[in-house]
């Protein structure tokens, strides 16, 4: 399985929830119907009075097969419709994307502390 | 399940291999230690010459049931020494973080294009 990771700042003319609202109405819609989408996760920046917001509104995860499937998707005319609709809601100048090799660990049971 | 999510940009004096090798052999094991840390994901940039770097070198996910038991492992002595080495080998000016909230999607299976 390969994973294409993108950290996401909107677009400087959006609120936070404008571009969120985008995102799951507009933007989403059109990536589920990637060809070959296999996974598709929204990691969206949750309210937290103890520390300043990161910047990045969004880490988005994307999952293919592997990177010859990503690549038709890209090129498919369902991707040419994603990535213009991406890059339209979007901070280009900020936002940054790359495929990551995915290193998973759970965690074994612990006993409770005592 | 509570997911904190982390983009990670090396310290100036790292190679991005200096970097990665200290992360998996140094960091990563103190992470490792952290009460009550679920899952540990480390997600590294992979090399693209289609694409260029993104700036970021990994996109680290550390999952705890919940907020108290997020805020009691970095209270912990296992959390700060984690903290005090995470501080040491990134570029503090540019990481960041967030609790995030998470929302997968499994795409069903698709009949293969004719």
């Amino acid at each position: 399985m390969l994973k294409f990771a993108v950290v996401a700042y909107k677009r400087p003319g959006f609120t936070a929830e404008e571009f969120l609202r985008y995102f799951e109405s507009v933007h989403a819609p059109l990536a589920r119907k990637l060809p070959g989408l296999r996974k598709y996760v929204r990691n969206v920046v949750a309210p937290d009075v103890k520390r300043k917001h990161p910047g990045w509104d969004l880490i988005v995860e994307l999952y293919f097969d592997d990177r010859e499937s990503m690549e038709a998707a890209w090129a498919s005319p369902e991707g040419r419709a994603a990535t213009d609709d991406f890059r339209a809601c979007v901070d280009l100048e900020r936002t940054t994307w790359s495929v990551v090799d995915e290193h998973i660990e759970i965690a074994p049971p612990r006993p409770p502390a005592s």
